[in-house]
């Protein structure tokens, strides 16, 4: 197996936590996004969506999503599991995964792609450039406030995001959580249940990584 | 178990299709999306996200995302599989499904959110009002003709989209072809290979779900 990683961007961020959750050592190229890395014709040829985080096999397949990346490791190395440890758990990690992809992380791309100049025509991951939307940028903003709400709510009722154990929907969402921080989006003090559970997740040896 | 569908919207289609595929039966509620019901207080204590579908749990778990819910209805009932049938194969069917309602059915929802009168203020699913964005209809229009390219290169080397087993990874793609098809964005002659696929999996009799 081979791990294409990016330092600085959120998706792969998450498998190098599952990766340490899970005590596996995988190969790791870095793929310099800064550069437009990903836009190059040997990247391309491995994945033609041109993003990170891809995992290829030994016999040839490339697994370029983040969950399909995590469903295979946790399938090779079931301990410990951080995918949920019965059918009932699986289905809510890959629910609130899904969820926190779409509501969190999606919000953050959204204002960052469309307001920062690094990303000028890049709007959108893939190799077509699509034009920057400011609106799209202040919706991002009121997006992440409502994630975030979305999640407190959450945590009030649960130990963790998918119920009583650390799976890969903490992860998925922590990542969001911090990406969001740059953006001066924060926790706050009112909500309490999120800012317990950001405390108890970032003291996590794998969150380092 | 609980089914809560509407038959005039694709994302609970695919599970109508994938249940039909599996043979199973589920006791099944409509929810009138055209007239707002999945605003109403009822729905939104199952679902506070205001979506369907959603499969309830005897236990009271609520699942409300598609591939939390073919997840679990795989598990429980294994035979035929959907979802793949090894490790490979089920991480390939994930990274697909992700990728066909990132790049697929999310365009199709850009387009039809950001331009249809009925979707006034409701530029984005959830409780939240958004205002439509014309620039976006225009961008979903562009994205999903790359994406039909994608899908004919995909299927230029595969029979089916993750392999050589009819999977979720057809089913989701072809629900987001059926709602391009409303958008005026054919296969065309060109794309051989994608109407080659469409044409033998819209024989299939779930697909008549």
């Amino acid at each position: 197996m081979k791990f294409y990683d990016c330092t600085t961007a959120p998706s792969p961020r998450r498998v190098r936590i599952f990766l340490a959750e899970k005590g596996i050592a995988v190969e790791t190229q870095q793929i310099d996004l800064r550069s437009g890395e990903q836009f190059s014709d040997a990247f391309r040829a491995i994945n033609p969506d041109c993003t990170v985080p891809v995992l290829t096999l030994d016999d040839g397949t490339v697994l370029s999503e983040v969950l399909a990346i995590c469903q295979f490791l946790e399938e090779m190395h079931p301990e410990p599991p951080v995918m949920g440890r019965d059918s009932r758990e699986r289905a809510l990690v890959i629910m609130w995964n899904v969820k926190i992809e779409q509501q969190g992380l999606a919000a953050v791309a959204e204002v960052v792609r469309n307001q920062s100049k690094g990303f000028k025509s890049r709007a959108l991951t893939g190799p077509q450039e699509f034009e920057q939307l400011p609106q799209l940028a202040e919706r991002g903003m009121i997006r992440l406030e409502l994630f975030f709400d979305r999640m407190d709510n959450q945590l009030s009722v649960n130990k963790y995001v998918a119920g009583d154990a650390f799976t890969l929907a903490d992860i998925t969402a922590f990542v969001a959580l911090e990406f969001a921080a740059w953006l001066k989006v924060e926790i706050g003090e009112n909500r309490k249940d999120l800012g317990r559970w950001f405390e108890e997740v970032r003291r996590r040896p794998a969150l380092s990584k």
